[in-house]
């Protein structure tokens, strides 16, 4: 027997035998999805949820997820075994180091630009019609604006079309516009693609706007990393150094290039039936591609230049789709809340939601998100670079051999990125092991490491001997020379644990300062959303235990995926969420951090760690 | 004492002692005017019209114009003395064979770009409202649209703009975008260009787009011409050579750009100051500026591209007003009936007349309108280059040295354009010759000159000498050698009067069929718009002698001017206008003469001159 799988949100679907298991559909239907264990079922890292159908639990998905998780659809991939249709949402594509949305929804499908067929009738001496009147009266039949225009291109192309295809043409709309006239009936193919522009990487996903399919999804690193790995160091670059902002511009068009070929070529489509595309992108993120000046941005009163949304024709920014295609930039907030947040409340639908949630995007610059429909809050919290590896001692990107998960049970142990010998420890993995040294207490609540002989008698005894006294001060031994890959031991110092409290407490403020303002308490947020990477690979538990998260809501966390792609994706395949996207930029009320009045009291509260009540002095 | 002289249309002022002659005025005002007689009051050619105060009528008025004429308020600029401030009209500004309207209007100034000086807020702490988040409220405040966008041109010049000017800048919006911003407060300064793109000759008239003033008009030759004299010729070139579209496109935007660089200079502008541009022309002019390609403009059913209003930004076709300009292009009404047809309507409100009008724009081909406000008919004559002296033996434009007017007086008598020998030639001495020779009866009604032997005991016997034998048959000596420029004798031959009964029997064939189907008579017609240079120049009462117009309608003949260079200048000037081009282009009623039922009865009846009633074989 045959059975039929879907795969979510690419929308790709594969026919396999019955029995076959899941990675192995994965693998046939060409989908980028990670493996951490190779597929041995010792990871624990290949969810999918199934939305379709129904998959049996293995014992896999019985040892790594618990009975809430099974109950809800979760499962391993390596491990599941297809037994009839089923439908299957991929929770991570980890090759490219993107993540695809976790949720799906349904949207009515209204693109920013249409197609219709048209069929006029002839020119004769009779009936002399010029070839534009004659082909807007057949539009305006079809239920056209009577104030229909028609772009230069579009007339230049038109009479040729129109005789090319014995009178029958097919007209592309974009608003009141014919923007593109193509010969005979081409209205079976209306493509787009929705751009996520973020500060390391950029992702592109090819529509097909008649169906709304992913139909490839294509990313690269965004080259503007070689002028500065940060928001404000680009800035810099741009304001500057001579031709910084256009230079900066030119690499991430040429970037977005790229994709739009990579993505054409896998999913065997012509570039040339790309009419629309969309962009997310932080503030900077977005002023760079659009090449405005981002100045402002890190100056005070850091204002970004617009908070609009923007229709630009593809050919004013060299963007190459065909030539008469239109881009839709989703607007910012503000300064450090930009577009990519849009997304965020866009795909998550916060701006519909009668009970309270909060949106973290965990990243250089965490942006937050508080509220309902009637009311939602936004800040930026400077987070700075600990959370990606940097400024930590051994710290690294999530990429092959991070130690990006750690365990303190009856032994110490940690897993790595592809099962390789550690190198560095990613941001998951930092905080994993923060929070179990918190727990077995090798570290107390202000965030000091405390001496070997402090731990003698305490649960933390056994792990005593990792602690060593360094040049530096103290530090924790996670991998001893004969374990790492280089043959270096790696450690987690004093210093390592200040920068990633300086780091979660900016994140806590944040959230903080948000629900001070928004007059509530955290257990009166009804669900907690991570957005973006890091809030994927990110344990919910350990993120609670050291204070980034509020203890309470342990339980109402929920990794949304690549949101803002999501939301990219939303706008570019309807007219109605774009508009949305604009609503909601105009209302999220935008919340200074440094200018809030109890900043630095709240900020002075989230540096600590929450394990134990601080003994009054 | 000193006496204000204001000319009309261009809208120029000088100061002049009282008694200074008009001519001299003209000099200071440094206005292109042409003295064919070199001022010396002999060719009664440097007609003016005083529309404001008084001039005493000169001993040349009282020679050259008839009582009419002085009552209407002519003169001739190179007698009349300037006593008092006075309004004066040039009806021809030959020096570059242009005319400007002898039509003053008066138009509710309400042109496609403004500009609105703003003073926004600074951005605060307190409000971090993005650039153009905070202008956009202010131009809301003032009466803009909630709806108004921003170019991504003016969004890029935003920022430094606002902060140049201490937050007050100058946005230029058209219709509903924003498409410039400007530091500061620049709103005294608003300049437009309107186009009147000819075959042969292309005029630009620069407009203050505040007051509605003429600044400068400059003109040049269509570089086109190389590419082929007529209009024909050039759909010839531009489809069947290699490039031909592009390169006659190229042509028309280079001299555009040369009149925009002259004419700014002239009236020491900056170019980056216009923001708008209007275009007239023929049909084929009108699709070789677009880049469209005009091939079924000269194929049957005859089709032009698109007989709608098109709107398109400068920079996508290269015209050097300031790069965020846009051009606003008359619509056509048929293939050969194109949008300085349509200028010709607007200028002369004919679209608004209770009262019947004939407008003829007399050229290689003559566009013909007739009608009311309730019914306009149009249609093209294809009069062959004729009345532009080609396919005339001694035909020549008319420039220096041509013959422009003769006279079968007591002696046969003729005048040239600049009072040098004759050369050759021109459309109006053609006509009033052939005239002139039907009157004394030296040609017969079917057009025959008759041989010398038959003009014994006539009127004509005093001319008998001047017609000869030759070769080709029979012909009248204009100048003999001895008074020709170049010592070759001048002659009007058999063929010279058949080409020009094929040329005016042509333009008198659409009049005749516009009458049959409008089903009225021609003495139903209130007045005869003659638009155009050669509508000027023409001698009305030759012109209804050899039948161009019928006689009945010799008194209400009406030069017009450059009608159709007038239309772009009002189109310009006003939205309104605009408009009312585009509802003139869609209700017009295009006749195609070749398939009209009675076509060839009609041109039967139109090649005979209408002297004498045809004897009854």
């Amino acid at each position: 027997m045959k059975c039929k799988v879907t795969f979510y949100p690419a929308m790709k679907e594969v026919e396999v035998p019955a029995g076959t298991l899941l990675k192995e559909a994965i693998d046939l239907a060409g989908l980028d999805f990670d493996f951490p264990c190779g597929g041995r079922g010792k990871c624990g890292k290949c969810r999918v949820r199934v939305v379709k159908g129904r998959m049996e639990p293995s014992e896999a998905d019985k040892t790594h997820l618990d009975e809430k998780e099974i109950a809800d659809g979760l499962r391993l991939a390596c491990a599941a075994a297809v037994e009839e249709d089923v439908g299957v949402e991929l929770l991570e594509v980890r090759g490219h180091k993107i993540l695809i949305a976790t949720t799906e929804r349904r949207i009515d499908l209204d693109p920013h630009v249409q197609k219709h067929c048209l069929k006029a009738p002839p020119p004769t001496l009779e009936d002399q019609r010029p070839d534009w009147n004659r082909l807007q009266a057949v539009l305006e039949e079809a239920g056209g604006s009577k104030d229909l225009r028609i772009s230069l291109r579009a007339l230049r192309a038109l009479p040729e079309a129109l005789r090319a295809g014995g009178f029958t043409c097919t007209a592309v709309t974009a608003g009141e516009e014919v923007m593109g006239i193509e010969k005979g009936d081409t209205t079976s193919t209306l493509l787009g693609i929705a751009f996520d522009i973020g500060t390391t990487t950029v992702v592109g996903y090819l529509l097909d706007l008649l169906t709304g399919k992913v139909l490839a999804v294509a990313s690269a690193l965004n080259p503007q990393t070689k002028y500065g790995a940060d928001v404000i160091s680009r800035i810099t670059y741009a304001t500057q150094e001579k031709d910084g902002l256009e230079r900066l511009h030119r690499a991430v068009i040429e970037v977005l290039n790229e994709l739009i070929e990579k993505a054409a070529s896998e999913a065997k489509c012509r570039k040339e039936d790309v009419y629309a595309a969309s962009v997310v992108g932080n503030s900077c993120m977005h002023h760079l591609f659009l090449g405005l000046n981002p100045k402002h941005i890190a100056l005070s009163p850091y204002v970004p230049v617009t908070g609009m949304e923007q229709v630009v024709a593809a050919s004013e920014l060299g963007i190459e789709i065909n030539e008469a295609g239109v881009i839709y930039v989703l607007p910012n907030i503000a300064g450090f809340v930009g577009a990519d947040t849009v997304g965020v409340i866009l795909a998550t639908e916060m701006d519909k939601s009668e009970e309270i949630k909060l949106a973290i995007d965990i990243g250089t610059n965490g942006e937050i998100v508080l509220g309902t429909k009637d009311r939602l809050l936004a800040c930026s919290a400077a987070a700075g670079p600990a959370f990606e590896g940097a400024q930590i001692s051994c710290g690294m990107r999530g990429t092959k051999g991070a130690i990006d998960h750690v365990e303190f049970g009856e032994e110490f142990s940690y897993t790595t990125i592809d099962g390789e010998r550690p190198k560095g420890i990613c941001g998951s993995g930092l905080i994993d092991a923060v929070a179990g040294m918190l727990k077995v207490g090798i570290i107390d609540y202000r965030g000091r490491i405390l001496p070997p002989e402090a731990l003698v008698g305490t649960p933390a005894e056994s792990f005593a001997s990792r602690v060593v006294e360094q040049d530096g001060g103290r530090a924790f031994l996670l991998a001893a020379e004969d374990e790492a890959a280089d043959g270096r031991p790696l450690y987690i110092t004093q210093q390592d644990v200040r920068e990633l409290q300086l780091a979660k407490g900016a994140i806590a403020t944040g959230v903080a300062v948000l629900l001070d303002r928004y007059g509530i308490a955290p257990e009166d947020v009804s669900e907690v959303l991570l957005a973006g990477a890091f809030g994927n690979y990110l344990d919910r538990h350990s993120a609670c235990a050291i204070g980034l998260i509020p203890s309470v809501l342990e339980d109402r966390v929920r990794p949304v995926g690549n949101a803002a792609g999501t939301g990219a994706i939303t706008a570019l395949l309807s007219k109605g969420e774009y508009r949305r996207a604009a609503r909601i930029a105009a209302s999220v009320e935008y919340v200074e951090l440094g200018s809030y009045p109890r900043f630095m009291e709240l900020f002075g509260a989230s540096m600590s760690f929450p394990t134990a009540a601080p003994a009054k002095a």
